[in-house]
This record gives structure tokens, C-alpha cells and sequence, in this order.
């Protein structure tokens, strides 16, 4: 759930990776996980990007993604851009457990908690949006659902209330393949098997079809066009993770159930209809139930879920539409 | 690929296990794959079923598939049933390599020239029709291209004229898995791992959704309802082939491309449109391809690619219908 590493968006990332300053909350020592379970980390750290004064946003995207918002989502997040830094204080924040931390059962509702005790530490009372794509969109859920009075509005990519069995099934074949590597002392090549499985799931059939031909290798085993694109991939992403944070996070995914009815504040809602880990039909069930829902937009891209990473013209403009109200808000203050 | 191991399916194997006589070809020793691999196994057994005249029906599915054409596709082959052993003769062989052989690179075409050669050690000049399914329905199209003089008619169920990409990444990913796993002393592992993750594409969304509660474990790592499902069938599948053989067949079916312009014999075409492996557009081009399409069906099925073993009354109906002018055909002959 990366960006793409292309040449323009690393230049991207060079132009973007000097803004922000690092935040850091202590864990309370009495803080508890749903499971029982103690983190192993007695910090959260967290990173606040754009003016020092101004609306604040909370950004959270994908299981890899953390509190370099302006790096892994460079295109959305910068100066200028649909989640403005111009106008608006970004708060991303690093996702428990990390790399070097042993695997714990953790939810969303969990993770909306860690953030509360960062914006504690913030003196931050309320956020103004929080927006959430995939996993962020179910740990905004978990916010919005256990802490209705600090957020302002709720803006979800490609997340349901719910996990589907479907993509319980891909993700619970991907831990298992983590597990066994890590058995065999051979993790890191499990995670790159795992990513490479993970990347069939994030991405559509036809994609596929539009971009790799049929080259048959001269032995059976060797790779195909397909395979040298997923293998590339999985050896791209060997040390990004530990096996144990992956199934932590992975089996958080599986875990998420916040009910609709509970999300009262406004919710801007995008899916799309090819992604394979969320259907649209469970957006759409989100959707229906939410009691405040502002807007829902549904619609179709070659990318199925990792659309939030790629189809940057229509996120930009629902992310541009739904943090508009908070751009027209305090014009003086900002550019003070 | 298998059937489904139910209560009710073990009765049918009871019932059909005895049917049917063993045959054996040697293959010649200057058989040479188009690898230009030699086999390492020197035979091929294949089996007949049914009365000792009358038409001739090879029947090949899966790469579980095999000779006991009786026992894994019960319910369609048997005495009175749309591939009805009353009527026609039906010969299914195993496909190659073993399981206790190493691996080849093997093209479905080498699969049709194994099967010429079991032709003429009975003495065969010519079947009636071939029946295939998945796997097998491109072995029957690289038949009916390869031996256009020694087909009467191909009958062909999930399966097109080429790999689809995406159907390449996800097979391809099982490769890595099961090759993985040997690479580790860890074989059978692996066999479970790679058929876990095969199972995902066999299957459906809604099928998972409809059969599977999201429960979740006590910790993660452990499995949820569907996991436990796929756990239990990947177990089952453990100790059922080698590595290499499946790597092997698995790499055959990537490997596959037959032009459908030189399938010349009448063609009766099965796909569903739930089919994550095969996509139905793939079966719409190889029909409209098709010189001497007979008929063309496509149907709706909760079962995706495995509907070709579960969706008995519209496969069967298909069998039929397409066999039944060589049932009509030598009544007398084969009462005698």
C-alpha cells in the first residue's frame, strides 16, 4: 500500500520530505490493548506537518503507511495540494507495533486510542477531519465511533465497517506464509512471498491483462512478466516490515468492526468498484447505515484498492471538497 | 480442483471406484517434450471406463485430475449420468510428470501427444469427442488442434485459449511458495500453503461471505472461520502432490495458448462468469474464434472456477446435450 517509487514521485518526495517536526507521547504505563496485551513501546511517535496555527487534520492510510504523510502520500499532502499544508496542520502518527517490537492483537479502536493519548500530549482536544484510506479509514471509524466529541467530520477511502471474508481469506494465507518463513528462519523472504501475494489482492485482473503479455519463461518455475513485476515488488519491500508487525497490523484489518450507526459525525465516503479487499458493496451497506453521511461517491479504476494511491484526480477532489469548509474557515488566522 | 470430499460424494466413490480397467502405453524413447526435456517416467496409464463398445470419450480436468475419471468428476461420469458409462466409452489418463518424478517444463500440446501416443497403443485412430475441464479443457483444444483428423468433438468447461495474467500472477505466486518451502525441507507445508491460496482463487467472494462469520480469534496469527476452512483443505491436500509436479503443471497451464481458428472439430463452450481464474472474456473470444462453434453458454455460479465440479445440473445438461447425439447414434451396438 506504498506509492509507487517512479522517478516523478521521488522528486516528489525530495521537494516534501523537509516539512514537519516530529511529536512524541509517552504510552501510559496502565494503557491496555482490547486483547489484555502491553505494547512493548512506551512512545508514539507522530509527526506534524503544515503552519503552526490552523485547522487540524489526522491523515492514516494503509498498514505501511505512518507518519511521513508527505512522503507516502506526497501527492495529496504538500503545499498547494488537495490536503492543503498551506492551510491545514497535518497530524500522521507511526502505527503500533513496529519493526523491531514483538507481534500483539490490536485493533482499530485500539489504535483510535493511541492517538488520543497523542493528541493528549498535543493539548489538542478535537481534530477537525480525520482522513483515513484503508486501513486509516477503519482506525477514523474506530475514532469517530469512540470519540464522537473531538472530531469534526470523517472522510474515508476505500475502508468498510467490516472486513470480508474474501479478503480475511488472501490475508490470513499471507500471515500464515509470514509465520512459516519466520519458522524457518528465513523471514525476510517470507515477507517479500507475502507482498507479493499482497500486490495480486491490492491490484485488479485487468490491469494485469493491460500491462503484462504472456512470455513463457524456457523453464517451468521461472518467471513470467507478471511474476518478475510481483517478485520486483516483494524483494522492494524485504526489510520494509518484521513478520510479527505484518501480522499484527494484517490481523487488526480482519479484526475491524465498527457499526455505521455509531460514526455520527459527517462522513465523506469513496470506493471503488474494482477493488477486491473492500467490495463497493459494503461501502455502499456503510453508506446506507451512517446516520450523518455528507457524501458517497462510488467509482470505477484500473487500480482496485491501491485507486487511493493512484487515481489521483478524482481522491484529490474528494479530498479538496471535503476539507474545503475548514480552507474557507479561518483564512486571517492561517496566513498569520 | 478436487471434488468436494462430502458424505455424499464418499458414497458416490464407493459406488464408482470399481469401474473401469487399467491401461498402460510405453512412451516411445525418443519422446521429447518441446522443452526438449525428456520424461523420466516410461509409461502412461491411462483407464477406460464403461461398456467394451462404442464411442470413444476422453475425459481430462483438473492438474488433480487422473485417471479415475469415476471418482473425481462422480456425479458426471457413471452409469445413466450425462457422461453416461451405459453409452459411451470414456478414457481418462494421469497426467504427467508424477508425483514422485522431478519436475519438467511441459506444454499442454506435449499433453495431447502423450495422449496420441495412448491412442495407438489401443489402437485408436480416432476419439469421438474429448471433454475437458480447466485444465483438461486445454489439453482438448491443444488436442483438437494438434490431431484435427482424430477428433470428432471438444467439449470444453473453464478454460480459454490463453493464461490469463492475473490468473499467471496468482498461480505464479503458489510456485514461489511451493518451491519455498522444498528449498526449506518443509515440502509438504508448502503443498498446504500454495493449495490454501489456490483455494482463494477456485472460489468466490460472495461464497466466503455467504458460508463465513467474521469471528475473530482469541490472538493474532491465529484464524479466523475462513482460515480454518482453507487450513483444513490445505492440510487435506498436503501429502497429495510433489512440489516440482505441481510447479510443473501449474507452469503448464501458464505456458498454454492455442489459436482457437485451428480448433476445426464442432465446439461446445461452458463458462461462468464468477470465474476469477478463467474470465469469461477470455471464453468469448475463444467462441467467437472458434470455427465450428456448436454452442457457447455462460452462467452465473457462486462457485467461480470450481463450478465446473459443483454446478452438476448445468454442467451435467451440457454433457449431455453434447453427447447425446453419440448416444443416439449406436444403440444397438452398444446394447450388445
Amino acid at each position: 500500500m506504498e506509492p509507487e517509487r517512479t522517478v516523478a514521485s521521488t522528486t516528489e518526495w525530495i521537494i516534501d520530505e523537509a516539512p514537519g517536526r516530529d511529536v512524541t507521547a509517552a504510552i501510559p504505563a496502565d494503557f491496555r490493548l482490547a486483547s489484555g496485551e502491553r505494547l512493548s513501546a512506551d512512545t508514539l511517535v507522530g509527526r506534524i506537518h503544515g503552519p503552526t496555527k490552523g485547522p487540524l487534520v489526522v491523515i492514516t492510510g494503509g498498514i505501511s503507511s505512518g507518519r511521513f504523510a508527505a512522503r507516502w502520500w506526497s501527492w495529496a499532502v504538500r503545499h498547494g495540494g488537495p490536503v492543503d499544508l498551506d492551510r491545514v496542520r497535518v497530524l500522521a502518527f507511526d502505527l503500533l507495533p513496529g519493526k523491531t517490537e514483538p507481534g500483539v492483537t490490536i485493533t482499530t479502536q485500539d489504535q483510535a486510542r493511541l492517538l488520543a493519548v497523542l493528541l493528549d500530549s498535543l493539548n489538542e482536544a478535537r481534530i477537525d477531519a480525520f482522513v483515513g484510506a484503508s486501513y486509516g479509514g477503519c482506525v477514523g471509524q474506530a475514532f469517530a465511533a469512540t470519540f464522537p466529541e473531538r472530531i469534526g467530520e470523517l472522510i474515508v477511502i476505500s475502508a468498510a465497517h467490516r472486513a470480508h471474508p474474501a479478503a480475511t481469506a488472501w490475508r490470513g494465507v499471507q500471515r500464515r506464509v509470514l509465520a512459516f518463513a519466520r519458522d524457518c528462519g528465513r523471514e525476510a523472504e517470507g515477507v517479500s512471498l507475502a507482498r507479493e501475494l499482497a500486490m495480486t489482492t491490492y491490484r485488479t485482473a485487468d490491469e494485469f491483462d493491460w500491462r503484462f503479455a504472456t512470455i513463457a519463461p524456457a523453464q517451468a518455475g521461472e518467471a513470467y512478466p507478471v511474476c518478475e513485476y510481483l517478485i520486483s515488488r516483494g524483494a522492494d519491500y524485504a526489510e520494509a516490515t518484521s513478520a510479527d508487525r505484518w501480522i499484527s497490523l494484517s490481523d487488526s484489518l480482519d479484526r475491524h468492526a465498527v457499526a455505521p450507526e455509531a460514526i455520527r459525525c459527517p462522513l465523506t465516503l469513496l470506493g471503488f468498484t474494482s477493488d477486491r479487499l473492500v467490495p463497493i458493496e459494503d461501502l455502499r451497506e456503510l453508506a446506507a447505515r451512517a446516520p450523518a453521511l455528507r457524501r458517497f461517491d462510488e467509482a470505477g479504476s484500473i487500480f482496485g484498492h491501491d485507486a487511493f494511491l493512484k487515481e489521483r484526480e478524482l481522491v484529490g477532489r474528494t479530498l479538496h471538497d471535503a476539507l474545503s469548509p475548514l480552507y474557507a474557515r479561518q483564512p486571517d488566522e492561517i496566513a498569520a
